[in-house]
């Protein structure tokens, strides 16, 4: 299992880090915080179990794989960034340049030239759409279904074989679509908000065609989901993680940065930005009161970053808790070769491989928040692979649930979204007396 | 020229915007201010008249482009971001997926996944590396230059057909090899700062060799230039983004959001974010006084993070202000059919194309924040070319100087980036009295 350290919030200033004994004080909300998630009746920890589902996953992908030559999801935000976080972090780096198929492209924009562009690297006739849409109306998705849609009918080719529809399993436009025209489909549950749904069909199916091993990813979150739900001191891992963000936050830590050092792990902040972002950022608590909560979720990549943002993290405003996330092993490793060993400036290269490397910057970036007092965690996976990526992904989703319990607001909402959705379809659709558009 | 477009600001609660009267204001400061910036003699604003090495550029990569297959960028920071966004913003999107040559890959990092799998998509044979570090001594790109240089030597090929060198005229590791070894080599000029350095040879030579027009770069970049300098009214667009950077983060917004909407413009928010972040993020100011500034860049993208930003931004604490940058013109367009057009519910997409889907989204969505008391601006450029970004490099650049100013803070200067670097070398080189190690 994954594990968190936290020392290094001991060695700072307590006006900005966190003693152990504050840490630990907060366990006794365990039991009231688990009794409140459980009364939300959300599914994101139930829907792993759902031994029929990864069945029928596997069943379809062992036939879409030899069958498409290119896989395009039509999907945005919680439909879409599941899915490109398992095919970056579990995939080769430079996998569509490979001679491998198929090859998974997410569109998740309407930019014309995003739509014009993907057309020029697939073959319409090998392709397969996956359309995903919770709500079964998300005008962008439906936008893009649309377009490609008509493109299949007009090219002559049966669409049943080109679309499957993933999305609620009774309403909505494309479940509809769905019944009507007899197409392969598989549900978002209900229960399961779009920002939690990646362990659902939503990201298994699309992982499981370009031949990730969502056995290991379930059993990953599994584990943690054990632990989110079991344990009942410090050692709940996410309780933990919730306590820790909520505790800096209040001492005025508004800012989280994730920050992995390994490549493949590129896209998980981008996941959890979303799910950080959209389920604490609420103007009103479960009282109705004004609180304007909320973390910004901020994106970096160790070690590229420390060229770019640690000057800020160091020096700037102390207004932010940095989440490290390590890999314990390497997949692989390689030594680098002194090509100057009697340059004396050099000679910290002498027995060093890039994995040694890149943790030695780690460490030493660590040490240097550490002495001007920037607090920062550090999350150690054994090492990149889908049980790893499933604990992750359960581990900052409970983690989620946690905070939200924490703030006393509904963590599973997302009401800020609703208004530029009206006011779009009121400028898309001028009425006669509506003479501002 | 590209416009900026302030007039949300006026709309909101005004302890979250800004007056027209309070931006206008500031125009007082521009002379001593660009006194100031002189007296800091930076390159930034003038390497770009440097034709004799824009010659030299374009005949380097005219010989480049038909020689090789793949060009390799050894570099991190400000010695890839900039190039990383070029290619992002003005090549296919696909570009390295469709059956085109040279291809460019930048490797920013030292994660042995990287640099391992790298090499399946390449032929050492025809590969191009091209080091860059302005200081020639960055352990990151030392290392990476120490190894494939290894491969090259090996392999028995001639290694000054396969490596060319970006650094300081005169000093460091990689200016002595290439006066020693006799390479191929371009300046960084010692004026120009690695978060600056996008429109010396840094950017301009592998953004000449897979094609992109530099000329047009260079002319946007000096339209923007000239008006940074000569301009002394709200007109002076670098200024006036400043001021309103400055003024709201007085008002605590101290977290910008750089949002374009616009899919290839993806990667300029990466390239901002080291300029915004490494320039005012500093603890002393002129004085000496310990200020603590800063601006925390965060990068989104519309329409895409409206479907996982948008709920905090509308909701959440209100300490951002949202940078959103749009396209009055669009390199293509493509119309949306409406399948379903007896729909009551689907009547918006009549007529529609994904076009004027995404500039009404935005509209939408700055409409639903101004309601919100969320302060915005929008810079609008003409449409996505060389020029356009050749103004937005330019934009930022000259308008992180002059923040540098309001903070009176040197922008250019990066010291809170040494310490990591200092324990990271002692770590790697235990000395016998540090039993820490």
């Amino acid at each position: 299992m994954l594990s968190i350290n936290t020392e290094n919030l001991d060695k700072i200033d307590s006006a900005h880090g966190l003693t152990q004994g504050e840490i630990e004080k907060e366990t006794a909300l365990i039991d009231t915080f688990l009794e409140n998630i459980h009364k939300r009746k959300q599914g994101f920890y139930k829907i792993i179990d759902d031994s029929g589902l990864h069945e029928k996953v596997h069943s379809f992908a062992a036939n879409a794989k030899t069958k498409y030559k290119d896989i395009v999801i039509l999907g945005i935000g919680g439909s879409a960034l599941g899915t490109i976080c398992l095919q970056q972090t579990l995939k080769h780096l430079y996998e569509n340049e490979l001679d491998s198929a198929p090859k998974l492209h997410v569109l998740d924009n309407i930019d014309p030239e995003l739509i014009a562009e993907i057309q020029d690297i697939i073959s319409l006739e090998s392709t397969l759409f996956i359309v995903v849409t919770k709500s079964g109306g998300t005008p962008e998705t439906i936008s893009q279904y649309f377009y490609f849609r008509n493109l299949i009918d007009n090219k002559g080719f049966n669409p049943q074989n080109h679309f499957i529809f993933i999305t609620d399993p009774e309403k909505g436009l494309l479940r509809k679509i769905a019944t009507e025209e007899h197409f392969i489909s598989f549900e978002v549950p209900p229960d399961v908000g779009g920002r939690f749904s990646v362990l659902t069909a939503v990201g298994l199916v699309p992982a499981a065609i370009i031949g990730i091993d969502i056995d290991k990813l379930i059993e990953g979150a599994k584990s943690m989901r054990d632990n989110f739900l079991d344990e009942r001191k410090e050692s709940n891992l996410p309780f933990k993680l919730a306590t820790i963000q909520y505790l800096l936050e209040k001492k005025g830590k508004s800012i989280n940065i994730i920050i992995p050092y390994a490549q493949k792990l590129i896209k998980f902040a981008d996941w959890y930005k979303q799910l950080l972002a959209e389920s604490i950022g609420k103007k009103s608590n479960e009282n109705g009161e004004d609180v304007f909560t909320g973390i910004t979720p901020v994106n970096a990549l160790g070690v590229t970053d420390q060229h770019s943002q640690s000057q800020l993290y160091n020096e700037g405003p102390n207004d932010k808790l940095l989440l490290f996330i390590k890999t314990k092993e390497k997949a692989t490793d390689i030594s680098i070769p002194n090509l100057f060993p009697e340059n004396e400036s050099l000679s910290y290269l002498n027995d060093l491989t890039f994995g040694k490397l890149i943790d030695t910057e780690m460490e030493g970036t660590l040490q240097a928040l550490t002495k001007n007092d920037r607090p920062t965690i550090t999350i150690e996976i054994d090492k990149i692979n889908a049980y790893a990526l499933g604990e992750l992904f359960m581990l900052f989703e409970a983690a989620t649930a946690f905070l939200g319990e924490f703030y006393n607001i509904n963590a599973f909402d997302q009401p800020g979204v609703e208004l530029s959705k009206i006011l779009t379809k009121q400028l898309l659709t001028p009425t006669e007396n509506d003479s501002s558009t």
